[in-house]
């Protein structure tokens, strides 16, 4: 392996690849407490039995996770999944000190009936942009709760993704629509200070299938300036029509100064949700080519955006399918640094764009993984966390 | 709306006007028992309260829907959902009687978990295709029972929805997911006698997000021509990529003999299983166009098709969406039947595409309504089921 | 036919009918010089011999048309296509007054090979977004020079559709791509004068088959904020991915009063350049539903929008798809006005869908030619322009 | 580079790399004489000047691409492109002798007007399907003509890619289009001798926007057993809907003994024609794992299948981007020959996902230009075949 490690420092440059060993090994990626968890289909979720169940197991999940990747120093939370008020809040902070990792984003659930109170009739017509005002109050102050929540476990970032859509022309008017979310949104992000994030999730479709509130980055981004400079757009890769180029989206609203992070994850055809990186991993190469090309104009340090992953583990191992969606990441960031950045820029101003995909492909086709060892290695993590994961669990 | 009917008299000629009134009252359309409940996501049913629970219930309200509407003289059933063994799918008989219905198709739910037995572990890896005989076993078994209750109902056509498929290229060989399901098919289309019809529905994505097993109507039609002639294929409208031309798959598969039914929904992304013809009429009366066309040339009467609702009732209320619908299919139809069949066959053989595409619009563009009164009249049924359902409800 | 029209006098109300049969002879539709010509593919275009070749010959033609439809009162022009200098527009002038036509918008073609210059040589790698300045100051030129047109012809509408993109991910980089592209756009934007606009068209792919450097509305929209309030959005129906809503597009654009106009035309798989509303009528009612409401909502009158046709005629006679274009938009906007938004807006309040979803349909369902005929009747035009023209041409 | 090669030779074997090197030397791939001429789109082409233009020139490139990658024995020709008689097509046997190259693929051109005859008016309305028999009898003698070129040329694989279609549904009757179709077919096949192959090639669009004549691998597969055992299915990457799983098609096709081969490119949105695995590397690495599974169970061996290039070269150099599909091409076959088959397996037996996609994961990730390479240098050809044609051209 050591030969391998040679053979890099030498193709590539020792520079490039010691900041590659660095840099792999710190950029932050969160994991999510539902992800720990079986996920499922309208046809049902087929539970083994071994998956955590409670919040608290779950955030034991994450450490034992955090301990073999590296990956995962927090968790993303979902309200009131992981927790309905703020005793039961106050309550995580305990297992998170014990399994030692924070807390990241916090998720507004805006699509579980509660028990009691305007959210439980007609929760099917919409939150923020419910018909009835009482609805719409009720999920603008179940967000403000979140932020609530997210002070008291000391973070900083808000998730607002929206199930909010209908089913047919007749259901709901556009122009309400529109206008009743961009309302509620005020009211959140005017609850926001300073060093805190709204992301802004956008969804082609589903749970509405005829559309959803906030359907697209342009609606994203739309929102995120009504909003202010606390309001960030969130990608999540499966959320797009079938032919849109996501990077170019994500340099544009990078360029603009709106790309808050992402939520990561692979599909084939729609928001499938599967291992990110599983089966488009030069797509995943060519974001994070865009995101690093941000960071050297000047735009937004690629550490500095929130990365999630966001998956629904329905057949393999939640545990094991996390890892493997983490080694997908860590192998397209790790290749995405190796791109000859200089040469790049020269092929395209001649423009000669044979040589210039060559220079990608270049890259790509770099066996990365004794990058990734040498990085585990320097942190004292397993170099092969699943058989690891295997052998003692 | 005499006025209007004697318009459509003069124009048409009396002859096409009454054979639609006859033709519209007449074609079968079937509705399914869960239709009558409500539908949901993987993000949740939003259950009103006031759905029917049990299969009695469902039965009950399929015969108020079809004293309504004059359609749902059959209902199509769901095991072990609808009766887990021949006991209870024996107890189906007197609500049947009573609701003034008989069953319709069976079909067999494959992905639902058994409480003891061999489908209980591992059922997220298939049924039919599972990597374990045991499973295929007892999977097949199921279907060849659902036969029995069938023939015990009185009905003759079993529905094979395959919920099999996968979620990344690692997890089965695309040849054993084939010869399995090949397989398994052939045990129970053997099982099979006379007049008895097995339709093999296909579908492109979900659950599986990978793969699945029946993907589109070239794998049905293969599979229908191994299992034999009682095998034929079954369109759901939402089951295709976006951009198939759907009516040109029916044409085809309607010429090789082998069409042997439908799964009527609208759908704007994916199967969004939205009110049929809601979203898309235009397809609607084309795909009848095609039908019509069909039986013109001597193929299969558009009567002995299998016409079947399968939608789901996530918003609106099941019972009024289910009007909705048969309103919108009985539109489509008379629609397709306005036609001026000879003048497109001359226009076509020219070939002269603007006049052509002008008949088939000027069909389209006919207010049909008064057709459909006449019918409803002429069969005692009320005019505006909708209304008369509210009113007395 | 009187007795059909006291029948929609009596059924919806005289005031509605009338303004319907009033504001469908007003609303002005565009037609475009090339669409008079062939249309082909990049397989071949088949020319019959009987198109008009010239840009006289396609004024005359486009005369023609709006004797016999009263629509096309204005022509949209293509430059180059339809003059190389101030020499040649203005030589237009006489066959636009023979005609009895005025020049509509004004289109710069960016994407055809110059015979001399800088355009000429490697067009290939863009106009705007070209990475050689001297290309971009050239397009950026020609621009310019249509704006002079423009004003030469007493036009006041520029249209903006981009050829660039890119066909691999080496070949440009995105933030060069959208830099070049606003710095170009701005100069473009500040040569315009109050009461001229600039429409920014926007297209997911073709030519470009890796990007397109205004690849969707939200790239149009951000644009159009750059450039001020003379520029916005202009909406092809087919250049959108599969699955977007685009009317929910609309009403969120015109909203934001950033709605400019519309090329016309239908799609079944991409940019397909069809007959508008030949397969997709209830799209284009919905359309039309959003910008009425858009209108009652006090944002951009309906008539004050840019409606122009946009279809390549490959098969079909192209005046002859140009008039079955034009009665399907006719249709589509007079259905659209018969709808009770009064009774709409009351069950979206409640929320009571399945009415709703009926009120849009009873007004889908009514045949609205009675009105149309009215229309062209009170107007001196033709019943019937595709008969009088084929009977007379 | 020797240690790079004995780290693969330790990590997966002598055995297997050293098969590999062989395998990936010896697989067929065939050039088309017009990818070597610029491509375009509906919008133009644009010529640069150095590509060849006779069919001379082309074959003499195809040449030089043979001599410098190794792929490229058999050059596609496309008739009366190359040749519009016996005469012209007997003249391109010099200059394959003296490029060292022999003729492959016979493609006949069904879409291009003809100076005289009947292929000249009409061409638009379709080919085989036309509505006139007498263009469905010049378009069968073209395809007997081109029969007779392929014996001349001493090939025997025939290619039929139909341009026919439809652009609304009144154009055509679905089922004559099907009729015309498969009687025009039959008197092709029929005109087949044994060892002579027809590759019958489907299209989901273009140039056809409504319907098209064989729209999918259903119907080829149809087609294909209708015509008999010498007629197989050709799978185009680009040529399918969104969201279609083309590696499941092939190993279903595969198993019918009904593959014949391949055009390779790949796509973004449509039928785009960009280099082969310059977007979708893992795409194209799952076929190769489909083909070699399929070879390992007894079916078709991978050499044994038409690997044919067709891409339409417009913005990069088109001999460049020849060079850069095939090692695209030949990455992916590698990887490919990497897999462990015999873990995976037993891992889809268990079934066991996870540790099934890493396998898979782990041949895709590695780097196989070591490989590559060897293979090159035992065959005399350059190690780096764009650089040494830079070099010298």
């Amino acid at each position: 392996m050591t030969e391998q490690l040679d053979h890099l420092f030498e193709y590539f440059g020792k520079d490039i690849i010691d900041i590659a060993i660095q840099r792999v090994a710190t950029i932050p990626i969160e994991v999510p407490s539902w992800g720990f968890g079986r996920g499922g289909t309208r046809f049902g979720a087929y539970k083994v039995g071994t998956e955590p169940v409670t919040p608290g197991e779950k955030i034991a999940a994450a450490g034992q996770f955090h301990k073999l990747t590296g990956k995962g120093s927090t968790i993303a939370l979902h309200f009131p999944w992981d927790g309905k008020n703020k005793t039961e809040v106050r309550k995580l902070k305990k297992p998170l000190k014990q399994a030692g990792i924070a807390a990241g984003s916090i998720n507004a659930n805006l699509f579980s009936i509660r028990e009691k109170g305007p959210l439980t009739d007609t929760i099917r017509f919409g939150s923020l942009t419910h018909p009835h005002e009482k609805v719409r109050d009720a999920s603008v102050k179940h967000c403000i709760d979140c932020l609530d929540y997210m002070r008291l476990l000391g973070s900083n970032t808000f998730v607002l993704w929206l199930p909010d859509g209908t089913n047919s022309p007749g259901q709901m008017s556009m122009y309400e629509q529109s206008e009743r979310l961009e309302d509620a949104l005020l009211q959140v992000s005017e609850a926001l200070v300073e060093n805190e994030t709204m992301l802004i999730e956008y969804k082609i479709f589903e749970p509405g299938f005829y559309s959803t509130a906030i359907q697209d980055y342009g609606r994203s981004l739309y929102l995120s300036w009504l909003a202010g400079d606390n309001a960030k757009v969130l990608v999540d890769l499966g959320h797009h029509p079938h032919g849109v180029n996501v990077e170019q989206i994500i340099a544009q609203v990078v360029r603009q100064g709106k790309l808050g992070g992402f939520h990561f994850n692979d599909s084939y055809y729609a928001d499938d949700d599967l291992a990110t990186g599983s089966l488009h991993p030069h797509q995943l190469f060519r974001i994070f080519v865009n995101l690093i090309e941000g960071e050297m104009r000047g735009y937004v340090p690629v550490h500095e955006l929130a990365f999630m992953i966001d998956q629904s583990h329905n057949i393999k191992d939640p545990f094991e399918e996390l890892i493997e969606s983490v080694e997908n990441i860590e192998t397209a960031y790790v290749k995405a640094m190796l791109v000859d950045y200089h040469g790049l820029e020269g092929a395209r101003a001649a423009p000669d764009p044979t040589p210039a995909d060559r220079i990608l492909m270049d890259a790509f086709n770099t066996d990365v993984r004794p990058i990734l060892y040498e990085s585990r290695r320097n942190h004292g993590l397993p170099l092969d966390p699943l058989s690891t994961w295997r052998e003692t669990s």
